[in-house]
């Protein structure tokens, strides 16, 4: 049974974002000699999320509308009203609705890996969510098996 | 520590469908001899999902309800605008609200096996949630413990 | 290859309330010799909930006003017609609202141990949701690794 743990850095580009992370991910499994078992990706982060999807452009678009339609930024939240929180840094964003769109989808993913190979459908991809960006993001890979 | 995995096939029967897979999972789970791990499900489509709860007939067609109002089929889905996408099946579906519905709930669920068993509280059920169907579709089921 | 298993009562005290109980599974973890592998917390009811996010009090109230907001208390649900349903307990809750909410969010939730630490970033809480207490509840938590 092996255990390996990786960290992803990844440096998002937009206020919501959604990534193609599963090319990543069967890169750090080839360079395992894992034929069985799992992969565990793990967001480090209060307001991105990981989901399994298909990568399809649009699809894309119409995933950050139901996000913001469910938790619309426009919204009055208490999490918003800086001046009543103690200890908050000084670059502390307005995001609310980032965390709550965050909640909504999933902190991490399992994959099952059979053959040496992630078990992915044929129209699924491993998507990170960046909800409050542009920033830079840290994800854990743990590839564990036999 | 074992690892097994097993392919499960579904033939769903209806446009949105919710199935008790529970009894399949514990046929599965007794077939080998773990008696301690966990018992993965990962289902490999972009318009199915997985949850746990209660298996009662009318709560199911509650869940159905709330998945039709948080992702209507009738909203304007940039995804559905098939004639704007790129290699697209001739029986490509108008399917956004399906996959949205997929990602609100989950790709997979992990039950803890303990004493043998399915950890699940009394009146939880794994329910895998066909959200565009009916269609065959595939499970992908790992044990693995000792 | 180590598995344990441990059990975590917690008695809520509202009919909504959010605890952070990433202490709890920090101090389970510290029990155990692993320092590389998982830690699987896993809620054994339906009306119950998990999921890893900021433990900020003002936020905390914007996800319960989101959850109300999702699935409002005071929609008709089928599965509150109680005289509709066979074998139902006495003290049966008309509780549609907090099976759905429990579902928008996660059963469990998986979080990976590095270097003998669970590997959460700085803001990250494990959050265990009573949507509908308050009431006795029981946790499953699961450490595997070496």
């Amino acid at each position: 049974m092996q255990i390996i743990n990786e960290i992803l850095d990844i440096e998002t580009d937009s206020r919501i974002g959604i990534y193609n992370v599963t090319p990543l991910l069967e890169k750090i499994l080839l360079e395992t000699s894992i034929k069985s078992g799992q992969v565990l990706i793990f967001s480090r982060h209060t307001t991105t999320a990981l989901t399994i999807n298909e990568y399809e452009e649009r699809l894309l678009e119409d995933l950050k509308s139901y996000l913001r339609k469910l938790a619309p930024q426009s919204e009055k939240y208490l999490h918003n009203d800086l001046h009543l929180r103690k200890n908050i840094p000084p670059d502390e964003p307005m995001n609310a609705h980032s965390h709550l769109m965050a909640m909504t989808l999933s902190t991490s993913e399992v994959i099952p890996v059979v053959d040496g190979k992630l078990g992915l459908g044929t129209w699924q991809s491993v998507l990170f969510c960046e909800l409050d960006g542009p920033r830079k993001r840290t994800l854990l890979i743990q590839v564990c098996g036999q």
